[in-house]
């Protein structure tokens, strides 16, 4: 199972088509639209998600409710779209409106700009934009329902936001309805009431916020991804696929960055067997991850996310016609989109270990890969 | 540009085969076998490095030093092969020599015996052994070959050991001289003597450590990688590479982690333009990376490396065949294995950039390849 | 380059996204519609052709008739679907009007309801139909217009309806105009007559026939595709190609089976070099293909296609329910599509050449692509 | 599973790592030395057949006769290496020893000679040519003992060379021990002493003969394959692989180019069901594949081969550094090596197959990988 997707951020539509996928996953738009809705959620976020409810839009693939082994495609409607017909029509004179010529640090446009070769920034932005991480998350809403019907929960939450931070959560402790329920997805209120401060500060001082987030998937069996070659390796897969949601620039599994500080002894995970069950661990130190494959505990990553580059204290930057200096343009923004890039990154792993479900247990249909799910867990548990 | 590995720890070779080869990289033996030379140094190590001295045998490919445009395959003989006959013969009889029933916590052996369905943990860690990585090492070479013709260095340093650590190193200050003449791979020789002490310490008491090492990349025109596809992501890619490295828990590229606590104004880089030269930036937070492309700043990676799990105190684990607790096995092994990572990194950045320069300039020959490098330069310098 | 499809025969609408396309490609509405017509177009189709005229959608990725490098979306609606709405709603009741349970000989049917577990073949038909075709023709109408800024032109013609044959054309002497302007896309008149005759007296007796079309790319620069790695050959990925479009069941290079009984001094192309010019060849037996690489002379492929499985006299079958023996049902079809069959085989030639120029010319955009193009051509002439 | 193959036809070794194999195929040093032999035998051959009898060595991924699940390496030395060791040496002095500056017309020479950027046609050549297929049947031999183990046979048969054939022959009627018993791998006695007077005809005039050879499969389950996606569809993907040996010019699936004259009546295999047993066709027209899936039906397909171009009659070139024109060089050269393609062409079916398996029912293990196939042969029974 992969994703491709396709469209603009002031564009008539976000696409995705899913390939890969099984027949029999069972799809409702209410999930679908649930995790959009989650995506557009977040104190700080800009004027954009007040216009926006966005939709999934199944255009193929499902049927009353259950694909049918087709690629799934799935439209989300870009609402402002209609104030950009000039700007962005796919035919007709180009329009001037809206053209950028002063690349802004932290984005793609320099370097895209140079890439294809275009004077105008906006080629390149409307495509950089974080938008299009809404076809991304409609995507791993399919993954997500797939794993749901094998076990597999996917969940996050926020541990950091600018210099407000609730420190490492364990993944066992964390209430999902907590999560849920706080406006920047974290479930220690205390610390959240501190993250919407931060935020309050940053907005009124043109500034903007990253901060750290924690992805995690409950239930997964052992024995997902693999050893034999770097690029089946999970913890390789799942790195990239989380390094590619816009503004990250850390990602770590299980202790991540604290294994390099401690000693062998403190930070490998015992091997326990119970009869009917088989075997566990006393510690998850390894974040569920082990040789490049999941090892049965809850996997848990963690992403660090840089603040948004769209400043309203512009940077400084160069005019690529005049090559003069000059302000980067203040597009409408956010100031702190955390909590969303925590729903895109459920998303992205979502896609992953459905992937190697489907790998481990065949790509052709639900009922032959549940019974080959369920065969496996008999197996393993002798 | 992409490699495949196979081999395993105690077989009679390790192998890769480099496919998508552009004709013309020029090669030498001295310089494939001074990387395995690199990968095998390193304070802390174990008595294995002692056994062997790598080199690299190309098999084909390379014509008197150059590369023709077929792949290229390498071979990295096994000294220690020769007293592990019986165990690892392709075919004839079973050896129940250096049988292993007992799944190393923190190890591939448990998740990967489950996989596979074996009782014999030596099926699983033969492969899964950090000896494989001398293979990825040899095809680095080739990448490296590449990307010298091109003007791009790579390099790696290392900037902590368990506890001891210089901090980090802006990577326009590392001395390479420094590096290569350290034996914990540490430009700053009170660090590296801390370095020393620690695993001094760990080893006198049985443990081992893990650390920090960064690799950079010096030289890479910007508009390498990309934004339009999530999996064209240079992020993305570099992250997937380096965390495929066995025992990496952690990747920062960039500020990093760091990037999450700080305001927007402090972490983005700006842009300024000087006739002739072109574009360049005032400071390099995003560690040469913006929206998913080369920016054209050095590219800067950190990556943290767990302690390796097998240790002289062993840790609990479970008897497959009878499901008793037991004491993890005690293969023979490294201290620390940090230094010898980075030299791993630095090959699998190596080849992640070859890639992205034979899709960026074409794939077939570097007369080519250098050709359109080289009208690129001078395009994006306008 | 390459494309993804989705979308179901009475879906909503077929959907394709093209990734890897360069920035800089010129696109018209008009060239893109054409195509689609093109298909749709043909003597002997059947009644759905008279509903719908095709009208590409570009969603994404085309800005002012220019691609801007993002993936290029294009949605090609069925005018068909609101008659379906019930049938194939994504969600909600599932609907029995329409529910097939007698698998059709010679369609995905049976083996589709088998591998998926479905016991209503609507589940596999609506994708395996041919209408999927569509989507294919529109990406390739992205393909087709940068291969025409590379100076590749792809066009098809047919040889063969039933037994009504015209015999091989040299691919040099087809004149285009006389293939549009036919109706069976055959350029030669007489033997266009007697198809036209054939499928009149197969509709008359309730069958159906297939045929045979040939494919050409002129203009090709030599040494496109690839030797050093089977996977890479021009050869084996056109045949793949070519051999996805439903219902072809053979393909043909060059004199292709033709090949096989004649002497080697018959069948292979004398070198001959003229200054400035550079070498070429005096026979085209090869089909513009040796080694597994384009060699300068136009690329000529032959497909051969079965006739359509669809029967007004219907062909014995079972039903999955009763495992009583049952007539195949009929639906609306066509009595001949090979016209249409050439056009699809055009598209997916397309994107395999503009593919493979990609990935030898650089990936980014048409300016350095066509910039490396014209310094190889320099470079071979010499 | 899929396969990499590196080597030169003069150098040290040719190698193949394939990947993706389950743990658990039991594999024998006698099957893989003995398909190596089927493919160097076969009346026409020329004189380096007599030089080597190629043997596979097991490098990596077999222990005690079984897949470990770790990458296969098999190494095939080519023990004419030792008289090139001066003109083929990976290091040092480039030798002017067997230089070629005259391409030879119907292989890679010219196109690969200006692909690469050399005026040495033995840096392609050597890659280029059929000697690579050697690694390619030590690859395949992995599949096939996978294929073995899930009750499928991968076989071949030769109905033409040059003007001698024996018609089509039916795969039921096919028996292997006739065909492994001929030099020229016929099954009907006659024609194959047609066969080889023909070789003998061409021997002594200086030509070269290709021909027509069939490979099936048997025993395959229906559902392998798929209709969802152009590039998952097993007639593409099997058309690519054949293709893909050297100097195969057709394909064809079951009636293939046949099936382009006849009706639709005539040309689709009617479905009955058999308590116990499932579904099964009455006829094969189809070769076993339907709606780019298998059928369950015996997958049949053809290839045609053009004569070997390197003739003792030298065809007419041009020397790249005068521009002369000049005879073609001569090689030793065998006179027809369709027998040993059809070899070859199992090889390439037998490893598309079993990737199709291990995508279909898993690829981690034999265990459960069969105990998966077991489930759904009773599912689809019912």
């Amino acid at each position: 199972m992969e994703y491709r997707t396709a469209g603009e951020s002031h564009g008539q539509t976000m696409v995705t088509i899913v390939t890969g996928v099984p027949a029999g996953v069972v799809v409702t738009q209410e999930a679908l639209d649930a995790d959009l809705a989650r995506r557009q959620r977040g104190y700080g976020r800009g004027g954009r998600m007040a216009i926006e409810t966005d939709r999934a839009a199944v255009l193929a693939g499902v049927r009353c409710g259950v694909t049918t082994g087709a690629p799934v495609a799935i439209g989300v409607v870009n609402r402002d779209w209609e104030n950009w017909t000039d700007v962005m029509a796919p035919f007709g004179e180009a329009s001037t409106r809206a053209r950028l010529t002063t690349p802004r640090p932290g984005h793609a446009d320099l370097p895209g700009m140079l890439k294809t070769s275009t004077c105008d920034a906006r080629d390149v932005l409307e495509r950089a934009s974080a938008r299009e991480t809404a076809a991304r998350v409609a995507a791993g809403g399919i993954a997500r329902a797939l794993l749901a019907q094998a076990g597999v929960q996917v969940f996050s939450w926020v541990e950091r936001i600018g210099e407000a931070t609730c420190g490492r959560i364990d993944s066992a402790r964390v209430e999902t309805a907590l999560v849920e329920g706080s406006d920047v997805r974290c479930p220690d209120p205390q610390a959240a009431a501190a993250m919407r401060a931060a935020i309050d500060v940053a907005r009124e001082s043109g500034e903007s916020l990253g901060g750290v987030f924690a992805v995690a998937a409950a239930g997964v069996v052992p024995g997902i991804g693999g050893y034999a070659d770097a690029v089946l390796r999970l913890d390789g897969r799942l790195a990239a696929a989380i390094m590619s949601v816009p503004a990250i620039k850390a990602v770590e599994i299980g202790d991540g960055l604290g294994s390099a500080a401690l000693p062998g002894s403190a930070v490998h995970d015992p091997i326990v067997y119970a009869p009917g069950e088989g075997y566990s661990r006393t510690t998850n130190h390894a974040g569920g991850i082990e040789g490049g494959m999941s090892n049965g505990e809850t996997i848990v990553l963690r992403a660090s996310m840089k603040p948004i580059p769209t400043l309203m204290r512009p940077l400084r930057t160069v005019d690529v016609e005049t090559h003069e200096p000059a302000d980067a343009s203040k597009e409408r923004s956010d100031v702190c989109a955390v909590p969303a890039a925590a729903v895109v990154a459920e998303a992205e792993v979502a896609v992953v270990l459905a992937d190697a479900y489907c790998r481990k247990f065949g790509c052709d249909s639900m009922v032959d890969l549940l019974g080959a799910l369920s065969a496996y867990r008999e197996r393993i548990a002798r």
